[in-house]
C-alpha cells in the first residue's frame, strides 16, 4: 500500500461510515432521521412512497480497470434513482450498502462517496443509511432509493393503450458504444502495458457509459405540461427489452420505426468503426437510463416540439405482436437480448 | 449438475424472478404495488416511514458448508426487520437483491426464497421488490426493509437518561456458541470427509445461529403496556458494542452487572466445553437479534415480572464511563470487539 493511504482496518466499520458520510447533509424536509441509528425515518406529507433497489457487482456491472471510483459512485445513484423517475415520481432518499475487499483504501472509498455525494446533490437526494461489510473478492454496491408521487400521477408499465405514441427521451446506444471503446483500450493495455489509452474523440459515448444522467427533467416537464404517460419504464437493458415489458404487461402490441430511433452522431460513427449496427446497439445496448414512455396522442401534441423527446412508434393491438419497421421498410419481430449477465 | 436441477441460465433474469416470487402474496394494505415494475409503491395511512438495509456476504456472514439455504433466507429477513423493531416500529415490506454465481440452481434459489417467504409470512412482511444479478464468486444478499411507526413512539439510540434501567430481551451469546459448534464440525468434516457431524444436544444454540427470530413481540408488549423505551438498539454485534452505541449517542455512562446478563444453560455449558467465557460470548458474540433498551424506572415497574425481559444494569452519568461489575465484584471498562469482518 502506498504511503499516505489508509487501510480500512484502521477505522473499523463505524469509524469508516462516519468518515465517509461526514460531508452529507440532508436537504429534504421528508428526511426525519438519517444514518446513525438502526433505521432511517422518513415522512412524506403527500402522495405514496416509491421504493426501488439495485445491486452493482464488480466484474459484472463495472470493471475497475477503467472505471474511476468517483464516476462509479455517481452512476450507481443515477441508475437507481432512474427507477423512481420511471414511476413519474421524485427521488428523495437513498441507502447505500458496500461490500468491499481489503484492497480498498479509505481514500478510494472517499472517492466513491464523492461521486455518490455529487449525484445526491445534483438530484436533491439525501443519503439516509446503508451497511458496510467485507467481501472475499470484489466490490458490491447495493443502492435503495425512496421517493414519492401522488397516486394518480404514478406511471406503471401496464397502462399502454392501442393508438398511444411510443416516445423516448434523449438518444440511445451511447452507453453501450462507450463500453466497447473502454474494452478495446483495456485489451490494448493488457497486451502492451504502459500503452496510453486512446480515448480522444469519444467524449460523448464515454460520458454516457461512465457518468450517465437520470431524466428528472422529464418528470418535471410532465408535471408542468400536465401530461401523464400511460406507461413508462427506464431503459437499463436496451430499448427492445423495455418496450416488450411495457407491451406484454399492458396486453398490447407495438411497432417501432428504425429510422425514428434517436442515435447521437458520435454513437453512430463509433458503432460503424466497431463494425456494429447502431440500431442494434440502441435496441439491445442498455445502460442509457433514458425514459421510454407511451402517450395518449392528445398529450403527445403538447410536447411534440420538445427537441429531447422523440416519437419512435405506436402501440398496436396485441395480435400484431412486437415489431420493428426497418429503414428498408421490412418488418421484423423485435428480439430482446435483455440481461446478458447469466 | 445433477439431473432434474435447473441452471439459472435456462430462465434468464425475468423468468427467474417470476419463478421465485410466484408464491408471494401481499397482505399489508400499505402495499399498493409489489414487484413487476421499476419500483414498488407503498402508502402508510399513519406515522412515519422507517427504512433499513443490510448486506449479507458468503464467506463473511455465512458459510455455505453448514448453512441450509432455507435457514439463510429466513435469517436474512429476520436480521433486517430486527432493525425496524429496534426503532419500536412495525415491519411491513421487504426488498431482496441477490448476487449469485452460476453454481446456484433454480432449485437452490427456491429453497432460499422458501426461507424468505417463511419469515415474511411469520412477521407479516410483504416482499415488494429486489434485483437479481450474477457475481464472479459467492452469494450476496441485500435486504431493505420498510415499516412504520407514529413519530412519538419511535425509539432512537440517543434518548437514554441517567437513572434509566438497561434491559435486554431473551438471552445472549447463543448465536455465537452455535457458530462455534458448526465451525468445529466443519473442521472435523474437512479433516475426515464422510464423518457425520455431531450436533446432538446443541439444538438451542444451533437454532440461535441458523434460524434466529426477531423481537416483534416486544414492540407489541411496549404498545399494550404503554411503555416507550428511552432508547433501543438490536443486538447484532454483541451487548458491549450496542450498549456503548446507546451510551455514547445519549451522552451518558452505563454500568452492566455480569451476574444479571441472561445466558441460556445450553449456551453456558457449551461455552465452557469450548473453553470460552460465557459472559464474553454474550458481550461480544453478536447475531442474537435481541433488543437492548433503556426504560424509565416507572416504565420498568410495568414489565419487571416479564420472564423474557431482564434488567442488566443502569444508565449512569457520562463521567462514569462504560463499565461492567463482574461476579467477583470487580469493575472493568467495557470493551467493544464489535465488527470482526475487517
Amino acid at each position: 500500500m502506498e504511503q499516505n493511504l489508509t487501510p480500512v482496518s484502521t477505522l473499523g466499520e463505524f469509524g469508516l461510515i462516519e468518515r465517509l458520510t461526514e460531508n452529507f447533509n440532508s436537504k429534504n424536509e421528508s428526511t426525519i432521521k438519517a444514518i446513525n441509528d438502526d433505521s432511517a425515518v422518513i415522512h412524506y406529507d403527500s402522495g405514496d412512497t416509491i421504493v426501488s433497489t439495485d445491486m452493482y457487482v464488480e466484474g459484472v456491472h463495472f470493471d475497475m480497470v477503467y472505471t474511476p471510483l468517483m464516476h462509479l459512485g455517481y452512476k450507481c445513484i443515477v441508475g437507481s434513482i432512474s427507477d423512481i423517475y420511471a414511476m413519474n415520481g421524485t427521488a428523495r432518499q437513498a441507502l447505500v450498502s458496500l461490500g468491499i475487499s481489503s484492497r480498498f483504501t479509505v481514500e478510494a472509498l472517499e472517492e466513491l462517496y464523492g461521486g455518490i455525494q455529487a449525484a445526491c446533490t445534483k438530484y436533491g437526494v439525501d443519503l439516509v443509511g446503508g451497511d458496510t461489510t467485507t467481501t472475499k473478492t470484489g466490490l458490491v454496491i447495493s443502492v435503495t432509493v425512496l421517493g414519492n408521487a401522488n397516486r394518480d400521477e404514478i406511471c406503471y408499465r401496464n397502462g399502454a393503450k392501442v393508438g398511444d405514441i411510443i416516445c423516448v427521451s434523449g438518444d440511445l446506444g451511447g452507453a453501450y458504444i462507450g463500453l466497447q471503446v473502454l474494452e478495446r483500450e483495456k485489451r490494448v493495455f493488457l497486451e502492451a502495458p504502459g500503452a496510453r489509452p486512446d480515448l480522444a474523440g469519444f467524449d460523448y459515448v464515454l460520458k454516457r457509459q461512465l457518468r450517465p444522467e437520470a431524466r428528472k427533467d422529464l418528470v418535471e416537464i410532465f408535471k408542468s405540461e400536465k401530461i401523464k404517460p400511460t406507461s413508462m419504464i427506464d431503459i437499463s437493458d436496451g430499448l427492445a427489452s423495455e418496450i416488450m415489458h411495457i407491451s406484454s404487461q399492458s396486453g398490447v402490441g407495438c411497432m417501432i420505426y428504425e429510422d425514428k430511433i434517436p442515435i447521437d452522431e458520435n454513437t453512430y460513427n463509433t458503432a460503424l468503426d466497431f463494425n456494429l449496427d447502431p440500431t442494434l446497439c440502441a435496441l439491445s445496448g442498455g445502460e442509457d437510463y433514458e425514459l421510454l414512455f407511451t402517450l395518449d396522442p392528445a398529450d403527445y401534441e403538447k410536447i411534440k416540439n420538445s427537441p429531447d423527446i422523440t416519437a419512435i412508434g405506436d402501440i398496436t393491438n396485441k395480435g400484431s405482436g412486437y415489431k420493428i419497421t426497418t429503414k428498408s421498410d421490412n418488418v421484423y419481430d423485435l428480439k430482446a437480448q435483455g440481461w446478458k449477465h447469466f
